[in-house]
């Protein structure tokens, strides 16, 4: 008996990673944003809009060595009410700091293994946001490969 | 010599209007959704936010017609901060009220005829709105075929 051992890719981990986590997000209420550049030059792997206007970021971490070599991780609070990382089920989550929330995910959903603790936004950069989200949400859904948030 | 009359048909105009109207928008600096129907059942051709989160709503009308038998764009006032026309260049606009803006556009693009005046939204109501369009835009961007503005 022939057996074919499939080992899948860090780009398609990363692939599957994000989209399971786009899911699982807009279960949870949330529409999620793929590729957003922020204003201190940091891009969020997904931000989402929640019903009330709740801004989550959510970080993938495709293994060990992407989380090795990027450990800017606070760089993001300042864009959003709360924070995750998303990682598959075979990721050590041990080496994850405990402060952000966590989403194990796959190509086809997720689940919140801890959630993320919510620390608002002042009102002016949430209104400035806010309005940056949606300008570039529309942007894409006009077809315009647009990734930075504006000021 | 044979000459051939084309005919545009209305189904032609409306779209032809509305992508114009649509580049119109993103040369003056907002970020336009096509097709968005608001809280109290009607449906805007084009929802626009600019860059300060200022809120416009734009109407097509392919013709005479299209404009008589739906004259209720007192309507869409309370869901924006400028209400405007757009017509093609054929349209006989002196039918048209005078108090909305107009826009003259064809397939390409097109020019503001006459600027909307403001009535800023409460700010209730304009951090609803600018939610709502934000979360639309973002699942119309990931693919999801949603229309409806949430309350």
């Amino acid at each position: 008996m022939d057996v074919t051992i499939v080992t899948v890719g860090r780009p398609q981990i990363t692939l599957n990673v994000t989209r399971g986590a786009a899911r699982l997000l807009a279960d949870l209420g949330y529409a999620p944003l793929a590729e957003v550049s922020l204003p201190n030059g940091r891009r969020a792997d997904l931000m989402a809009l929640g019903p009330k206007g709740e801004i989550a970021i959510v970080e993938v971490k495709s293994g060990v060595e992407d989380y090795r070599v990027d450990r800017k991780w606070h760089e993001y609070l300042p864009y959003c009410d709360r924070y995750a990382f998303a990682v598959a089920p075979e990721f050590p989550r041990e080496i994850l700091p405990e402060e952000p929330g966590l989403l194990i995910c796959d190509g086809f959903g997720g689940a919140v293994l801890r959630e993320a603790p919510a620390t608002p936004l002042a009102p002016a950069r949430r209104k400035a946001l806010t309005i940056a989200f949606g300008r570039l949400a529309a942007m894409r859904a006009a077809g315009v490969a647009a990734t930075s948030l504006e000021g």
